[in-house]
């Protein structure tokens, strides 16, 4: 069984958990603390020297980084993840512009004022830069979306739990999503697909063992 | 034939030149100068809304977007782009970790020292953090090529491609290579790859049409 090193209020870890989900993969949850300083121990930083999560061990001794490889991974074989070239490069396109439009705004700007909350001196002029840089995403997002259902490759993929990721927390994060009525519909249908789950959701068996 | 839009001085535009090279792809390039503002105008935003090259036009008036997207589009089908679930997962792992931890730090700095050179107030908050994060990215590569010479899949890859393309411009930009001998060596390796060529390469055709 795959054994899964995530954080659960993380929009990357979580990807990957819904991905999970979705195809139906049991896995083992083993939960990170970044703010602890988890992901900087000599023990997780032999299991994936960039010190990050999500990160999945696919077989014993053997790790998979970075939230959207991880995705292409465990969606591999389903209609997540389309396999000719031409969709393929159409659903790369977007995982890369959320990994760099995306995650370090909207995700940078979730992590500051959602997680760390002050804890450390707030970088008011970095989140002022994350929110202007935020919001160029979204209008490319909004512009985009504005005849389509999803993402990319005309159907429900892993583009798409790519970005729903930091996207659906970008209120809680301060932004204004009255002005995007194309990305709040786009929510809505990814909330609607078959065996999505919440942030917050846990499986049953981890909720029995906390108990 | 395809038509590309980039800059010969970026390295995420000379990636994709690299790659149409290797799979003997012949294509028409456009040069857009983002120093000159030339990926804000209109008609640059009506091909590709969030404002980047390189864009690759793969048919007309059907784009291609994100780098590492566009190399795995060009190499769809030949050894470069491993067709496999593991291999591939591999390969995009390392293609992610570079739009996260390489371009906005080794690029970051090599885009300010070497191209905008102080013609805008240089940030030098923001290059002490680039240059810490950039080492943090330098040091995973250099424990990741400790005993691999290539970085995903057993053999050269997209991945090499990708990587390669911001790590040869690392002394430029102020970092010192000299403590990560791996890194120095694959860099060689990747150099010696058939077809194999320079940044500052133009085709011949290119190279007649300006004189």
């Amino acid at each position: 069984m795959y054994r899964l090193y995530a954080m659960r209020r993380s929009g990357n870890c979580y990807k990957v958990r819904l991905a999970l989900e979705q195809v139906e993969q049991p896995y083992e949850l083993v939960e990170i603390d970044i703010l602890k300083g988890e992901t900087r121990t000599p023990e997780f930083l032999a299991k994936n020297p960039s010190g990050h999560v999500p990160l999945l061990e696919v077989a014993p001794g053997r790790y998979l980084a970075e939230s959207n490889a991880i995705l292409w991974y465990v969606a591999g074989g389903t209609p997540l993840a389309p396999d000719n070239r031409v969709d393929r490069a159409d659903v790369l396109q977007w995982m890369f512009f959320e990994q760099h439009s995306v995650v370090p705004n909207i995700g940078a700007a979730y992590f500051w004022l959602t997680l760390v909350k002050g804890g450390r001196e707030l970088q008011q002029h970095a989140l002022e830069a994350w929110m202007e840089e935020g919001y160029r995403a979204l209008v490319a997002m909004e512009k985009h979306l504005a005849d389509r259902k999803f993402f990319a490759a005309g159907r429900y993929t892993v583009a798409d739990i790519a970005l729903y990721a930091y996207t659906h927390l970008a209120e809680q994060s301060d932004f204004d999503l009255s002005q995007f009525p194309a990305i709040r519909a786009w929510t809505g249908r990814v909330k609607s697909q078959p065996r999505h789950v919440a942030m917050d959701w846990q499986p049953e068996s981890l909720a029995t063992a906390a108990q």
